[in-house]
């Protein structure tokens, strides 16, 4: 729990302390034992950031080829990571879907092992684990709510898949209300849902994790939040960072934009009381905040400094406790 | 294990996985219980970097107030995790030093806890827990040698003080090797071991999280590095960034440069052949590597772009997997 003084409980389920950092290492840890267990000795998938990250990282711990495409235009700093486990980092004179097509023809070519996103359906049984994790974690009890970041889709369909099974083996008896969130400046899952018409916003937000035009795994999700009466709510950057900020203060979990947007969700929930008195929320933190420090840069000011006598220091702290008792 | 090739066996020690991403954790969750356990709600300390990130992110954890000094002229990028956690930052117009000792006033002045490393005695003993750990993960054995990063040399004390005690408590036979490492544009501790006179080198390295040029523990740590036989290795920064590449590329454990470091002096030892066939021996990674990614970049190489065809592709795969197949 994070707070005491809601009349609900928050759960913060946190993946900012995997192996690579983020929530993808429970796809990419499956991808790999899967080409393992088939001999396949190299790994390929499109990604400039966590997905490609979690694919280098796991495959270096176990002696594996990967081969990452990426947009040329992606920045340098985002690729460091990745290039630093070893990847064969390759950029392509194109977009994001220029990659990811090269590579899964490169993949039918070469006899690789695609890990792409929305592609490899092991990704998202790595990813459901996460549902029997809360749910054991609960002491087994199903949530009432659980806030899932949202960009293509993939992890909303894992935590849906880990729970439909667990319900449809009769270990539980009923689904959470799974809330997607997504960025107010990359609401193309959430906006399409509920429209005959399929339309794209071009994505501008700081929570690049979950940036997506066109959302890969749209009608898998959409089709588990119409079964399951799934709900969302889109925030704001500056919703996101205030959250971040907030998160941080209270829990001391660092997250990244996109896991920090998840947490807006909840604050955005509980300002409109959409929250009910006692129930049980989870939010899942899918990224370390060290991944993106330029990020929160806005949200942090130094101050001015004091001179190197204890007068002096004690003045200010005087003040800082004056404020803060 | 990292390599299959070696005649003997390594065992890396992680703590980039630990909440606030360092081993400065093991200390400031004891600093923080026995505050919360002597009524104590304030807690202070001066420093730069993962002590500082580490003290706020505990206290933001447990909610308590953290105040964090620091010299004025400190980066401001190295202070985003310590202010994120919402600590109360205090640039101080002067040296870390004098951060250091207004700290310590300020604590007698206003009954804070103080968590300076090498001045508050609990630190050690959150430290040496890791000695315990590493005991208990090979299976109840000691290792042969330890490799560990070393500024003040408190991390250094804490490891020799917890295989101490278990010798003193007859669970175990001996005390390992330990290896101190230390950089070689930072030597200041490792070189004043044996001399009368102690001198200074200024220190300028990459491994900012061991560059210290007074180490403040020097006296123990000196003191059980002559009683027990210590070995200690000065690494050149170019060692630190190769071993860094290395470790990332067949570990998959992306590490900051003093952790790198330790790696950097196994390396070392394995060159010179000062390694046993058939010896255990235990890698320190203090630090995450996503908290330094600027040190790195030296060393990645992102490679030209190929054009949006399977053919280009293709021919640039066949190059990449014929150099190593």
């Amino acid at each position: 729990m994070v707070q005491g003084n809601e009349s609900f409980e928050i759960y913060l389920k946190d993946d900012s302390q995997n192996p690579t950092f983020s929530f993808k290492d429970r796809a990419s840890a499956l991808v790999s034992a899967w080409a393992m267990e088939n001999g396949i000795s190299t790994l390929i998938a499109a990604s400039t950031g966590n997905a490609g990250s979690s694919l280098a990282g796991i495959c270096a711990a176990q002696h594996q080829k990967s081969i990452i495409l990426i947009p040329a235009k992606a920045p340098l700093a985002k690729l460091t990571q990745i290039m630093m486990y070893g990847a064969n980092i390759i950029p392509v004179n194109g977009t994001y879907d220029d990659a990811f097509d090269l590579s899964v023809e490169a993949s039918r070519l070469f006899g690789f092992y695609n890990r792409n996103t929305a592609y490899n359906p092991l990704t998202i049984e790595g990813k459901k684990i996460v549902s029997f994790e809360i749910y054991n974690q609960l002491e087994f009890q199903v949530p009432d709510r659980v806030f899932v970041p949202t960009g293509d889709g993939v992890i909303l369909s894992g935590v849906y898949k880990g729970f439909e099974e667990m319900l449809l083996l009769g270990i539980t008896d009923r689904i959470p209300v799974i809330v997607a969130v997504q960025a107010a400046g990359s609401p193309n899952l959430v906006n399409n849902i509920d429209h005959q018409n399929f339309s794209i916003t071009k994505s501008a937000t700081i929570a690049d994790s979950i940036s997506v035009d066109v959302p890969k795994n749209f009608f898998m999700s959409a089709g588990f939040m119409k079964k399951y009466k799934g709900e969302s709510v889109t925030v704001t950057d500056e919703e996101i960072l205030q959250a971040s900020v907030q998160l941080s203060g209270s829990a001391g979990i660092f997250a990244e934009p996109a896991a920090a947007a998840a947490f807006a969700g909840l604050l955005n929930f509980t300002r409109s009381d959409r929250i009910p008195h006692g129930s049980k929320n989870v939010v899942l933190l899918t990224g370390n905040g060290l991944k993106d420090l330029a990020s929160v840069q806005s949200q942090i000011h130094l101050p001015a400094p004091v001179d190197p006598d204890i007068l002096s220091l004690g003045q200010l702290i005087r003040t800082i406790l004056s404020k803060n008792p």
